[in-house]
């Protein structure tokens, strides 16, 4: 990560990546298939975290409490590793194709939650809605989260920018 | 596009394209700088109207009145192409790369709008939030209106979307 963030992505390579973390090469392919996977390793996991706490909310629970559920969760898991999703972030800011693998990532949670609700008994579009603006409310959030100069955890934001969809909605 | 549809994207050929439409692959060139932009072509276009429509809203429209303009706008222009939109679907959902471009162009459309509302003086965060839950709603409406068994003009089924966000939202 440190080395993206110092020569760009496009220019670091395996071998440095592995020398800088004292691995051989073959070490570092035993943990990642590729350079890029050093950004994007976590997806699945995210994915079943996203989907396993929207399917979890309770029985009663509307389809917009079960994608704030999924939304907690997942922040709750990114608390504490602010540092690494910053960097994360300015690397990915900084190169358009991981900027589009990023957006792939994020359209599979939405639909990964989407089938969640879907198998709450939420009808094909209404879950597909809720899901796409959960996603959206995670994404103003978390660029908020990893700006330095927004203080509030990603919990906080993740409520705020929710209230603010809603109050929009409603204000109209 | 029937070619895409008749033997797969990915198994047609520019030459084949510019023969069945009568025309020399140079012709084809001048039109199209490659057999992708059959499909995204009208990107940049989509983009000004999205982006536009939503700077013209009235002064005292709400950030998802100028959304709703835009989505209206966008509705029109559509209106009367259902059967290309039909086609140019399939040959998306057969393929994972145009897929991923699609949500590329997708994600451009969002940019564009929010921009648009910055401009009208709402805060960044609010207006990426609608811009992206206008764009949600488009996609979910756009999906029933490609398939053969919704009746339904795609400007309703906008209309109907962004209340079922609205009443989703307000519910809970």
């Amino acid at each position: 990560m440190e080395l993206y963030l110092e020569r760009g992505y496009e220019q670091t390579t395996v071998a440095e990546i592995a020398e800088r973390a004292g691995l051989t090469e073959r070490t570092f392919f035993r943990h990642f298939t590729d350079k890029r996977e050093v950004l994007f390793g976590g997806s699945s996991a995210l994915q079943e975290l996203f989907a396993g706490a929207a399917a979890e909310a309770p029985d009663g629970a509307t389809p917009i409490e079960a994608i704030a559920a999924a939304l907690e969760a997942a922040s709750e898991m990114f608390e504490g590793r602010r540092e690494f999703a910053c960097r994360r972030q300015s690397v990915i800011a900084a190169n358009p194709e991981l900027q589009e693998r990023e957006l792939i990532k994020l359209a599979s949670l939405a639909t990964a939650m989407a089938h969640a609700l879907v198998r709450r008994g939420v009808s094909e579009s209404a879950a597909r809605l809720m899901a796409e603006a959960g996603i959206a409310v995670f994404r103003v959030a978390f660029d908020r989260w990893v700006d330095p100069h927004d203080e509030l955890s990603l919990t906080q934001l993740i409520r705020e920018s929710l209230g603010e969809l809603r109050s929009q909605l409603v204000g109209s």
